[in-house]
């Protein structure tokens, strides 16, 4: 069969060549019925668009970069899905890269996609970015940050508001009565807003009851996965002081390491030490004990986010970078509350 | 700085602009010296190959696609990162995209990439293409299949030996001394070749013994994911000739789901049931009980399938498609163990 051309689509939908193109490109003056006849004689047909042709014609592929650190990180593989199936809803399909959080890496990404217009726009959750960095991007596409705010930056932001998902943990732990809680995965200022955020939070939980927070308990981790959250709660088993009787981990793999060093050591969660998580990925709600958690709404995040690129690529005037805020909520589970 | 141009790399490392050029585009012809003095010397200076110009100049782009059904299944997010750091030494960026297992998904993605020239070349795990789909592929890019095995397809393939692995799988519970073993996460023989060649391992193992399988403990799933697994327990639970003694799991979510229904009704692992998964996730490695599984080896599979793919985007003769095989081994853990 020869390849179907915008031409074909048209005849068989009964509409001209510029309706069919706007419905391919995604454009919104299209009614629903028209979408609809023209998509299916374009799958009748099996018409694809040829990218290069119209990346030529409008200096637009079509193509979404979602940048995340790591995608064997839970939080991140799952958030790809949401941003996918948003995108979808817009026509576009996003490629993933990783940047293991290398600084390298991150820069290379930004400015290569840039440069090599391979994308319309560029979904980044950056682990290092400095703000010069992002002032060297020279790229007119847009870009939106996810999760570590950069100051002053001149692009769109999404997150949840970090500081109160953390307050709201600890408060939980207050409430159940915890005097010790540890908090699991502190990082240094220049390369961990995020978390520097959620020990804010930490902080306030206990100044808001006047309590004084035990500097020891702070716990900075080399990184998010497992492991850390394994070896930092060995750590705080082994003080002379005795064991912290409730620990905030700053995400669920942090809190699943633990929750495996605990239980390694015969301790009862959450009778001798209740578990905090932040992320809600699916592992959580499937462990023994299931985890108490942070549950950020990845969807709204995703949504969002999309949102401000498409937004973006618009004709319309440009508009100033925004913050964007997305919802979250406590998960209570079996590691605070026992059944 | 000024951006550093092919020339300035092989001024730095002292060979030929072509030698340079040999490098950065994974040609064969270089020694391992000159190789190396031409990395350091592309890292000292930052110089990074114009993708747009390469592109035109040679019609290539630098990106591979990895086509996977599920990022957040972790099977196929640790392999992505297996694949990406496998790139990374060729110097390909790999970009990735889910199809969510959905046919229309999995063979606009094969076509739209061929059709549009955006990847050197793809490596595709399908859930649901058949030969016909892959037929229809006109695109020169190579193409390699990851895990199912397409018949009679002209690409080539790489995937572990699943019927050894079940056999092992499933010898390693019978030299338990477990009687009554089920089987969890069979597929109808369209979609599920895989699953069909577990089971085949399965029944051989059984075989082997003079063992006849109660076809009733074979048990299908409508995926691989944690709740699936969870339900196929408890309906196994729940039948009236009692609870089996041991599980095979085709995959470790499905073991995890498993385990948290054991655990929930009270069971003991492996004491009343022993579980084994398939995919050394991290997942079942902090487990409680930690997950015995059969572990593919991922770094393995991901060095098959970039090195089949850059082969073939060389200069010498096509070479006629292959089939590779990547070993895999049975970790054993608490889950059989018990310790």
């Amino acid at each position: 069969m020869a390849t179907a051309r915008l031409r074909d689509v048209a005849e068989r939908a009964g509409v001209s060549i510029r309706t069919v193109s706007n419905v391919v490109n995604g454009y919104a003056q299209v009614s629903e019925e028209t979408r609809r006849r023209v998509e299916k004689a374009v799958a009748e047909l099996g018409y694809r668009p040829n990218l290069l042709a119209r990346n030529l014609k409008r200096g637009r592929t079509g193509l979404l970069a979602l940048v995340v650190p790591e995608l064997d990180v839970p939080y991140f593989s799952e958030l790809a899905r949401a941003v996918i199936a948003e995108a979808r809803t817009y026509g576009y399909t996003v490629v993933i890269d990783q940047t293991d959080g290398e600084p390298d890496r991150e820069r290379e990404l930004i400015m290569r996609g840039a440069s090599a217009a391979l994308f319309d726009g560029v979904i980044l959750s950056p682990l290092s970015l400095s703000q010069a960095d992002l002032a060297r991007r020279d790229g007119s596409d847009p870009l939106v940050l996810l999760g570590e705010r950069i100051a002053e930056s001149p692009y769109d932001h999404v997150a949840i508001d970090n500081v109160a998902a953390a307050y709201t943990a600890t408060e939980h732990l207050l409430d159940l009565g915890r005097t010790r809680i540890a908090a699991v995965g502190d990082q240094p200022y220049d390369t961990g807003e995020t978390a520097q955020l959620r020990t804010r939070g930490y902080r306030d939980a206990h100044a808001a009851r006047g309590l004084a927070v035990d500097e020891s308990l702070v716990v900075a981790t080399p990184r998010f996965h497992r492991s850390d959250g394994a070896a930092a709660m060995a750590a705080l088993l082994d003080r002379p002081d005795g064991p912290p009787d409730a620990v905030f981990c700053y995400n669920d793999l942090l809190a699943l390491g633990a929750i495996r060093t605990l239980l390694t050591r015969g301790l009862r969660i959450p009778e001798d030490v209740a578990v905090v998580g932040f992320d809600d990925i699916e592992a959580g709600r499937y462990n023994t004990p299931t985890l108490t958690t942070i549950s950020p709404d990845k969807a709204a995040i995703a949504r969002l986010a999309v949102q401000r690129i498409t937004g973006r690529l618009g004709d319309g005037p440009q508009q100033p970078p925004v913050e964007l805020w997305a919802p979250h909520r406590l998960e209570i589970r079996e590691s605070t509350a026992g059944s």
